[in-house]
């Protein structure tokens, strides 16, 4: 059990998509002070990029880009880098607030785009992706979110992205809230955005991607930006082993107190495995509670869950909310376009012993609120 | 004395432009996690914004816009925002590096611009500045750095900031490496951008924009990209409290605290004494083993201090670096255009008494390496 101690309304466990419940130990590597040219913190930087993307199993073909900021700028970063200016057509799969996410960046950034829309508890299909690619020869890139946080939905990136490459065509994913616990390696993508703050439990501040080296060295000069320039970022890492501007040192040295732990639990198949009977002990809890999960399981991500909002009149989510937070556990609200939900996350330095104490405090603050 | 121990090659004092050697209370309110809508951060973040608000004496007309990254990310953000796509015209002007990197920017995201440049011992003029805003009508923003880290000059911001106002233009500040050090209170601007982890003293991770609020208002859809995109960030955080995409949270928390001893210090008239004597110490010390600062006194901000290499044939400055280093002290190459130097820094939580320990220890380490 990761936590020995129950939370407490000054500590609480985040039972949210990130920022989240991070180890004791990962926190400490931030009582030092980093000089950003220093060898120390330059080591660790090369040590960082190195295990994420071996994590990604591309290694031969890729680099890794890390990134000031939070995940949505490296998702801004990998599209405005790799799309060009001119001649780029991007077909974009959205289910959800991170897929439509993409295409405000993409309107804003004046790159073209069509999107492919399905409802927020549908997948897209690899069939329908493949009709798409088909029918609009000038599409260059997909676009699409592994596990969409809206609702918790799993994505099919696997086969969409054999499809997409086997139309000779570019895949773009935005893996944030599944890389380190979803596995990656066998599905081809020419660049993956994720951060520092979610499934590799490292505190937030920091975004990378995972980027074809090919890809990016035709891609100079093309960003609409100078601070998320990926391209400029690489070449100059490449050059003298340091960051263009100032990196966050504490928040980068705290990831590689992370992967340590990461890899020392086992790496990417332990943290799936956790992750997965967290949100077992979760959804079994909560539905022997009366909670109905918006998802059916072959479609449930093993990171966050959302919840039907109950219809009993005694049920006031504000409440239910304030009593958990009360008790220590922060919850988290719904972003359904359709239906009233809320989400709760299975991610973080957290045990299934923990998601089963959340669970029973949930049974008591429902009899204490009159719910049956 | 800050430091009851003397540095180590471990934990050393950082003589640098930042990252910087913080206190240890500023690292330990990282030991913590938040959850990023969680009234306790939210808490927090409010009143971070307020505090870095009251710091620039604008209150009444301007609000804090915080920012995810280094300190470019918040002068690109200001010039994206705030320059218009088209009419615009800003006038840069230059004396080393971080106002290059302004021209740089402005490249980039396609705001047109003109440049008044001078040498890097040089700083512009305000009658310069007013000859040039009447002869160019179309000048809409003047855009310049208030102390640059490639010498540390001191740039006149007041003085220009009037002639500026005058003549009916607006005032964008890279106020980075001062802001919390040096008094802006009696400078007028319409943005000035600044960082956590400059004199603040907070750890490196979030930047800021202090900006008119009807400046902003006129901004809306204006930025080049979303992430960047201030008027957009304060818009939601405004409504609701939040920050529109994951903030660095424990970069916050940090912030917040070294704000909490900052002003427990005595402010920003407390901040600038302490480093005033620690550049009085250092060049002091270090005319006294033989070094010449590159700049009179007059120009010189009391932040980072540029010196001449020596020349004297048993001086390698990267033996010396090292020696230095394996002591604990951490310096920092030289950045001019035209001549060798080095520079150190006096900004971070550090007293006179480690500038004295560092100048005792080249002292020695001179010794060592036959330098007389």
């Amino acid at each position: 059990m990761i936590h020995a101690v129950s939370p407490t309304f000054e500590e609480p466990l985040l039972l949210t998509p990130g920022p989240l419940t991070t180890a004791r130990a990962t926190r400490e590597a931030m009582l030092r002070d980093f000089g950003s040219r220093d060898s120390l913190f330059m080591t660790l930087n090369r040590s960082v990029r190195e295990r994420l993307l071996n994590l990604s199993g591309a290694a031969a073909t890729h680099t890794c880009v890390p990134l000031q900021g939070s995940g949505t700028f490296a998702v801004e970063a990998m599209l405005g880098t790799l799309v060009p200016r001119t001649g780029g057509l991007v077909l974009v799969l959205v289910n959800g607030a991170y897929g439509r996410r993409m295409v405000e960046i993409l309107d804003r950034i004046d790159r073209p785009y069509i999107v492919y829309e399905t409802a927020e508890t549908v997948p897209p299909t690899p069939k329908d992706v493949e009709l798409l690619l088909m029918s609009k020869p000038d599409i260059t890139h997909v676009a699409m979110v592994h596990c969409e946080t809206t609702t918790g939905i799993i994505n099919p990136i696997k086969d969409i992205a054999q499809i997409v490459y086997r139309h000779g065509r570019l895949l773009l994913l935005d893996s944030i809230s599944a890389f380190g616990a979803l596995d990656v390696r066998t599905t081809p993508f020419t660049a993956l955005a994720a951060s520092s703050g979610k499934c590799l439990e490292g505190v937030p501040g920091l975004a990378f991607v995972l980027c074809d080296r090919t890809a990016l060295q035709g891609a100079a000069g093309q960003a609409h930006t100078l601070s998320l320039d990926l391209e400029a970022q690489w070449t100059a890492m490449e050059r003298d082993g340091q960051w263009r501007f100032t990196p966050p040192t504490q928040v980068l040295v705290a990831l590689s107190t992370a992967l340590d732990l990461f890899y020392a639990a086992g790496g990417q198949p332990a943290r799936l495995a956790r992750y997965t009977e967290n949100c077992r002990v979760l959804i079994e809890g909560m539905r022997g509670l009366g909670f109905v999960p918006l998802l059916s399981e072959a479609l449930q991500a093993p990171t966050i869950v959302t919840f039907h909002m109950p219809t009993n009149p005694a049920f006031r989510f504000e409440d239910f909310y304030a009593r958990m937070r009360g008790h220590g556990y922060v919850l988290y609200t719904g972003k359904l376009a359709l239906a009233a939900s809320f989400r709760v996350g299975c991610i973080g330095a957290i045990e299934p012993s923990d998601i089963a104490g959340m669970v029973a405090t949930a049974a008591s603050v429902l009899r204490q609120m009159g719910v049956t």
